[in-house]
């Protein structure tokens, strides 16, 4: 089967970065990586292959578009079955639960970050405090695992993991240490960096927090 | 291996209905639906059960929360895998289209009805062109198929069909008629109805109008 594979992306996206960590894991390095133009004009590509939101990331695969970023890692998981490792845990009842985690990091993590670029006031103490309480609520899934996924990294891995690029304008913007309230969870992020996939996928810190200041200046000028 | 489950429910939840019918279409009947009393006083063991969002439904299986609807019947699925027939298609690209829909019908619907009893005001002319546009877009994806799962009623019919016992409520509110719209959204409605799962899993929808009277009554004032 010919595998030909487009990603429409973003650069500082964190769901687009799924999608990159998810095909490497699956070995999978020959694909065009189409940078969106998102903050001034969409590509019509965008327009015809995600036509209910317009958005990145989208893999077209053999012309065929898969939409929204935790699909398209089951869906990555699934065409590419054979090659190992598995993404998804095996047991129904463990993919029912990082299915459920994946969904609540995506609901749930943009209305904290939103908050540096989205608000002209500085982010307040009670909103640092819902942050760690998010922080804690993963680090309390992970429990004593080396990965969310156990002893592999998987499909809770690459849904999470993406999200600590912006850990760095965070904590800037807030004086706030993750590390000291949430050791175990910047442990996993150690352990997650370390690997090839995530090294090589997850944008510059220090240049997301160039655009959050650009984010900013846009939004609340 | 025993089965011992136990579904939190809520009548009026078309989340909740969803579950029904997936259990039903396995041929599951013997569980327990411990009906919670959402409006005035969750239960301890909804609590505790599904501590993130504390909501229903929650499938309680062998002791084991699995929560959210969509999730919910991918496990079922997963679990009763050799009972036929499989809910989610076979194919990977089918797969991630029809996650797609259902995860798009699980975002949007609720902003069409939730006006019925949120808003003061009657529903505008905008509005109501928007809610058709939204039937009409899940008309599309239908196309001549029988069902959602193309010959076979499946996983986003499930996820779609319990949205229909709100459709009474909201025509009777706004005077539309839906059928004159989207004639083919109605004709799978029809082969839904006839389904013994759909039949015996929906609430009675003038029961559901006579709800959101209520629910209005109680937000509005």
């Amino acid at each position: 089967m010919v595998n030909d594979l487009v990603l429409l992306d973003y650069w500082a996206s964190p769901y687009a970065v799924r999608v990159k960590i998810a095909l490497q894991e699956k070995g999978i390095t020959n694909y065009e990586c189409r940078e969106e133009d998102l903050l001034n004009a969409k590509s019509s590509l965008l327009f015809e292959m995600n036509p209910v939101y317009n958005r990145i990331p989208v893999l077209i695969h053999n012309g065929k578009p898969v939409c929204e970023s935790l699909l398209i890692v089951e869906y990555i998981d699934e065409i590419w079955k054979e090659t190992s490792p598995s993404l998804l845990p095996v047991d129904p009842y463990d993919r029912a639960r990082a299915r459920f985690w994946a969904d609540f990091a995506d609901k749930t993590f943009i209305t904290h970050v939103r908050k540096l670029w989205r608000q002209k006031d500085e982010i307040k103490e009670d909103e640092k405090k819902e942050f760690i309480k998010w922080v804690k609520m993963l680090e309390e899934e992970l429990g004593e695992k080396p990965y969310f996924g156990g002893n592999n990294f998987g499909y809770l891995d690459i849904a999470l993991i993406p999200n600590y690029s912006w850990f760095y304008s965070y904590q800037t913007s807030t004086k706030l240490n993750v590390a000291a309230d949430c050791p175990k969870f910047i442990a996993w992020v150690k352990r997650c960096m370390d690997r090839d996939s995530v090294k090589k996928s997850l944008p510059n810190e220090v240049k997301i927090y160039q655009y959050v200041l650009q984010l900013k200046e846009r939004f609340t000028t």
